[in-house]
């Protein structure tokens, strides 16, 4: 056990892109705890996009994260110290801790995970928080029936996975659009896609789409915005929904980017459009972890992770996710 | 009775703004009736502006008008002869028929109206086609709450202003944008609107609407489209909905305008979007019948008619929503 905590804070808030004024590397004490509050010492860390609207002070639907304060992110880690009578030294549990080696945190915050029933990084991804985004985004806002065509964008990061997963259970056809062949090939291969596109290398992302989707589409789950999305809104079927998860190529935008309107073409279609995060479903999650756990454990949802080792690389690891490097849920080992 | 039966034509499909080379006008012989056919002289016809998409044959949700035949529109009139067991001569009925004196229409086509209980006209706005459109874009997509904040633009219009009426109904705080001020005072005085905009004469539509909803908007009816959305789009809550209704600053338009892309606001604040057409509801019209006339009887619904004599001028008082002359709505007098 290393006697000290090492922490990364929030430095400044980033205009465009983060870099390394953003971030303060120091080394603090390993906090002490008031009552209910429980040591855990952290395994994994999930870095994920929407991290970077917390980094902004923007009015936005999650709390900024506070300058010279620790970032925050999902973690699986250790009871090294419990003052909870919930938890016990050893439990493995998960919850929104520091960037750190250590945090100190009310039990009421944590999760505990049974280490037995599945690898424990998979309580960061497919049974985790872009699990539940998956799975209320395609199924409460998308509604996919059997049949229908579902497009994802980002499809090959931690939530787009899941995402084309449990629309081919559903029996809908399924194209996905990310950024590599290499990418694309494991989304058809190993997860069952119908068909992708490599927007990277597509000249005309609208004509490869109209061929991929013969008969339109009808469900679009949307984490990338931009000009894939501009092309997939023009090809919705009559009553398509669109689940809008995440707009990745505006989050490091520095001013409002012009794009063609849309909105006759959703009054021509009826299209229904739902911004959502996971939190606007915290009372339905039991449902979500149920079903997810049990697809997982069938092997009906597979997933793939990309590790990096060290707390000191979680800052290019977060902005990996903005250059497209990974291929599945990005994690970063801290023990 | 005349002996002849005025029509006008859909002679060319208009790119941009219809112009005279878009009609037709010719006069022809009054048809014979088939079986289940009803004579139908017209005595109001309808100018809408979704009228605007019939006219072009782009992919929509409603079928092209047909070259070289008689545009159609909502008309109340008197049944002149009735080869249908449902209607008798001198029935008052409504229907989607032709700009013409007399159309043969199918009288499963037709609804009987009592020109006792209301006048006729009425079944042409507050409790027809428009107040159908208002009711269930307000109350199925807007689902407005007692003392949220409804913002209508095109609130001068047939069916914004049954929808701002709808909203103080239901106890929400409404905010109109119209085109002057003669609309707007008649939307505060007569109306009960708490607050209106002349977008033609206000520099900073987004600040104006910022003063007059102090709290936010929660739900957006849209008729229009273009800046006035994007200024209301900057300031929807968390969970705003917005019922995407017309678009008439599109219609015209020969090719797509940009405008700034606002999906990021929508996925921070978690808004719904969905557009619709009333048809949507066919299943429900009883019931927006029934409440509309209840509210009209109750004289809880309000409304004004700008009514032009002779089918000749239909044309020019088509155009005249286009131009924003219109308050209330738009009727041609034919007989």
């Amino acid at each position: 056990m290393v006697s000290k905590n090492r922490q990364i804070l929030l430095a400044k808030r980033p205009q465009g892109m983060p870099d390394e004024s953003t971030y303060n590397f120091i080394e603090t004490d390993i906090p002490e705890l008031n009552s209910n509050e429980v040591l855990v010492q952290a395994q994994y860390l999930s870095v994920d996009p929407y991290m970077r609207g917390r980094m902004s002070d923007a009015k936005s639907y999650v709390t900024p994260f506070e300058l010279n304060e620790p970032l925050k992110g999902g973690v699986v880690g250790t009871v090294i110290e419990s003052m909870h009578p919930k938890f016990q030294q050893g439990d493995t549990v998960t919850g929104l801790l520091d960037w750190a080696d250590y945090t100190a945190i009310d039990g009421s915050q944590l999760r505990k995970i049974n280490p037995d029933k599945a690898p424990i990084t998979t309580a960061l991804h497919v049974s985790g928080m872009p699990g539940l985004t998956a799975y209320f985004g395609l199924l409460d806002i998308g509604q996919p029936k059997e049949g229908e065509t579902v497009v994802v964008s980002g499809a090959a990061g931690a939530v787009g996975m899941v995402v084309g997963q449990i629309a081919k259970i559903k029996g809908c056809r399924v194209v996905g659009i990310a950024g590599s062949e290499e990418k694309n090939r494991y989304l058809v291969n190993e997860l069952g896609y119908d068909a992708t596109i490599n927007y990277k290398t597509t000249d005309n992302i609208r004509q490869a789409l109209k061929e991929a989707c013969p008969n339109g589409i009808d469900v679009y789950f949307d984490n990338v915005g931009g000009e894939i999305s501009d092309a997939v809104f023009s090809l919705l079927n009559f009553h398509a929904r669109v689940a809008l998860c995440g707009q990745i190529a505006h989050y490091n935008d520095t001013e409002v980017e012009m794009g063609p309107r849309f909105l006759t073409t959703f009054l021509k279609h009826s299209v229904l459009l739902k911004g959502f995060i996971v939190s606007n479903y915290t009372n339905r999650y039991e449902e979500g972890v149920r079903d997810l756990s049990k697809w997982l454990s069938e092997g009906k949802l597979k997933y793939k992770e990309n590790i990096v080792e060290g707390l000191e690389n979680a800052p290019d690891a977060f902005l990996g996710l903005f250059r497209g490097d990974n291929l599945g849920k990005q994690l970063v080992k801290i023990r």
